[in-house]
């Protein structure tokens, strides 16, 4: 009983915390088992719809960064390798979790999935080269962050190293995924943001850097003509006066609006700016609705009972 | 300018030496320059054979692995995990290479090319999760060797670290491959022999092993049906009386020949032996053609000009 009629394409990035949850140290049974609560929800809406999943990697890149710099014995892989591990890793867990809960529906024998790796083009003049913003890896002590031999930053969540993230100017593979998105594939791609390369007369060459995976997710949904771009995260969705008394959450606003809260500062950079930004974005090239919602709400959502909607101006 | 009619497929199984040559510490730098070698071929090889790519990770993942050993401060990864960033690793880096020698060709847009993340389940009641066999990671000093908190092996190269090795029962993505390679795309997938996982249930689970990519890719080559297998590596091809007087290389031999050379211990376990046995399976599982050549080689091999190739008995 093969699934017919889906015309509709669902792309959904997942954030850092469908892996690691607050408090925790991130091991692979606590990323298993919190994998779970986005992909049973994705899971059903395989039924109704084409799915692109594309995720987060900032923990899992921070890692393997200090990992090599702790080890003499190993030559040091530049970011960009780096990167491309994460997609390995992070694409065999979510594809994994995938197929058991498409088992656990029963329905694993309609669906095809692939967790491709994909590399994305940067300009080599974006000037986000010039100063590191993107935080990757745990949250540093004080003392660690202040005698860091790599840049450091304040973030919401405490002292974090950051890296160069220039933003995405397209997708390398967007002709496969949009041939294989056609076909009815769950494709599983652009992890982490995809991995950084800028054009070097006919050919590729990869850089030091992580770029925005909500930026880099939101061009893909451009590129491939996906018809929804969920961004799953933390929050149930944006707030103006984010964190004070007048703290208020929005529920659906137009491009215009966004773009007015953006420009006032309303979302925090490097936290809910970027998905707002990339929400946009996504519905300024032609998309139909742009979601930002929890990870536990995507089902909600996407029946337009949760998150914050953004929509193209009436 | 479609290129129409390819009929036939190629797998081509790329040896470690594709990417780290001997003497070489495995920079970056020196991985890709190296990996032009069998890519080009490849690339001239697309324009009349519908092409797989598998490929090892002996060294890469053993790398990940000391690293991780050396880091105190990042929670530890299961080998699984470990094979799986080498698949991003790894494929990233033969995709792009790729990439690079099509467009030098001038035909980057007659092709689709994905790099799959691939697992592969395995039986856990397999004997050879009794003893470690399976050589990863960097030669050791003798003295590292015998002090080494891990099993160690003596191998032609040199002392080794040894993992647990089963054997590969099923490809798990089969399906979606054998419906890329019918509609031409360029599929580099089963890396490091595949994440070794196991069913549990109707779930799978990830095991502590690394797969031979040699068995892997044989199995993968018999379960979508491809027509010519060749191993790629660091020797010329198959010989009896290896490294002795009588040395003798073998031009071409039956299945059976092939198989009573393997009986009397012709071909070097963990080297040339499972080379010879997974071209063997290939061909009793019906397969046309097993060849085994240098990475030099691969062209002239597809031609019957060099390797060593096993046919079905007459």
């Amino acid at each position: 009983m093969k699934q017919k009629g889906k015309t509709q394409s669902l792309l959904v990035a997942l954030g850092g915390n469908a892996l690691i949850r607050k408090g925790q140290v991130g091991t692979v049974e606590e990323q298993f088992e919190n994998l779970k609560v986005p992909i049973r929800q994705i899971a059903r809406l395989s039924r109704r719809f084409k799915i692109l999943i594309t995720h987060g990697n900032g923990p899992q890149v921070g890692n393997l960064l200090l990992q090599q710099e702790c080890c003499s014995e190993v030559p040091r892989l530049p970011l960009e390798i780096l990167v491309a591990q994460t997609q390995g890793q992070i694409g065999y867990m979510i594809e994994s979790v995938l197929d058991s809960e498409l088992m656990a529906l029963g329905i694993q024998y309609q669906q095809f999935i692939v967790s491709l790796i994909s590399y994305v083009v940067v300009d080599e003049n974006d000037p986000a080269f010039l100063e590191p913003t993107k935080p990757i890896g745990p949250v540093l002590q004080e003392q660690t962050a202040m005698n860091a031999p790599y840049p450091v930053r304040k973030t919401p969540k405490g002292f974090r190293r950051v890296v160069v993230s220039p933003k995405p100017v397209t997708i390398v593979e967007k002709r496969e995924i949009k041939k294989l998105i056609e076909q009815d594939f769950i494709v599983i791609c652009c992890g982490g943001g995809g991995i950084p390369v800028v054009r070097e007369g006919r050919s590729f060459c990869g850089v030091d850097a992580v770029i925005d995976k909500d930026l880099a997710s939101s061009k893909l949904a451009e590129e491939v003509d996906v018809d929804i771009f969920l961004i799953a995260t933390d929050e149930k969705g944006a707030a103006i006066h984010y964190g004070s008394a007048e703290q208020e959450f929005l529920r659906e606003i137009t491009v215009d609006q966004a773009t007015e809260y953006l420009k006032e500062g309303q979302f925090p950079p490097g936290s809910m700016g970027p998905k707002v930004e990339a929400a946009i974005q996504f519905v300024q090239s032609g998309g139909k609705r742009a979601v930002i919602t929890s990870i536990d709400s995507i089902e909600a959502a996407i029946s337009g009972d949760a998150g914050t909607e953004i929509r193209p101006n009436p």
